[in-house]
């Protein structure tokens, strides 16, 4: 990625637990919404959309948690992608409020047939995208 | 529907808010999760699979809240269908923890042509079910 | 409400169900979502916030859907409200994406001492606002 | 854990996007249930309930995904807990359909003092349980 994607979110009453912080697993909210945004801007529509056919699974996903999070709060979202091979992207996420690290975390995605459910070359418009 | 059909559901970290008890919106959760349970027992598979092309769409969904459900409580979701129109069923919910009434609360489905999005009349394998 | 607060979502993946269309309960995600940035722009924080020990439950919600929504359709949610009762307050919420109404609906929320759980006259502040 | 924890888990609806597969992030979900009901069987409640003011805080979570499941799937997940150090735990998942690995992933979790949001010794109710 040529240049990181910044993408803004609040904490809502749905991401944070009875302990008042924000729960693990609404981290990858964030991610997923940061790249669906990051997608939109770069393409104009999702990754899985843009080649008829190929679909982009996620095949593997990582958080590490620093600091908490609370209702209300403005996360900003550091978005990174990196082309890992033919068919996979590694996308690279640090969440941040103001300067204070919260959370970072990736997903690597793999263009995948969407019939055959197998591996193939990424479309051209992303490897160049993420070159 | 000839009888009731009785679901458990046992509240999760993600439908506390932070004041400690389940948040309005996850009462359709279980609403759904009940739902989906009835179906898969009386027909193996979901209503929107049960004729090709026909879909179930929920065009309208109430729930009132009389006491408070807390994390780790094991609920009882109470359902019974009714057929409302040609294309409509109604399906009323009552959730209970023991014998306290926590919340109870409706939606409505509408068969529709997928391709078309119209109203249409409901398999008869569910109208006879719920007659 | 002196006037109507809007606010604009965009469709998540996690909101599209495997119809492909928006799912019924996440219109009640984007009216708590709508009403929570209604409140931060009037009063620098959430209802349950703005008198100790005076927290807003959800007694009653309820929405009607006229059209599907789709992945990554931004929409745009109208929220009014009103004092109808010394201690209660509704939410009216409509959903457009462009001037197409995809969805409206409301919630009812009551004043109670967090506590005794026992409803409560609501705060000025937010009587003042809404009058 | 002297014994690994067996729990059952249906794909449900919100799960599932609009690809018609189970969501990367509705794994996590999974794990979370799985885990409260380990602690339900084990101990009657949550960690963070054990002992007053030791909160269970996840610091670290990862999944890989090797095959997709689908709406109504009945899946099992595996849970297995280690202690690692004198504050943290780890839980292991694997989920399966039948025979087929679907998913495998881990929690780490760190016993924190909720005041002062800093790790301390592990309840020996926990420590007991996991050697």
């Amino acid at each position: 990625m040529a240049s990181e994607f910044l993408f803004k979110e609040r904490v809502r009453i749905y991401d944070v637990d009875a302990q008042g912080v924000v729960h693990y697993s609404s981290y990858y909210r964030f991610f997923t919404d940061a790249l669906a945004d990051w997608a939109v801007k770069e393409f104009g529509r999702s990754l899985s959309e843009i080649e008829k056919d190929v679909w982009f699974v996620t095949v593997a996903s990582r958080a590490e948690y620093h600091s908490p999070a609370y209702l209300d709060d403005l996360l900003t979202v550091k978005v990174r992608g990196n082309v890992i091979s033919k068919s996979a992207v590694q996308f690279d996420f640090e969440v941040l409020r103001e300067r204070k690290r919260i959370c970072d975390g990736s997903l690597v995605q793999v263009a995948v047939d969407r019939r055959k459910w197998r591996a193939v070359g990424m479309p051209r418009e992303i490897v160049k995208k993420l070159s």
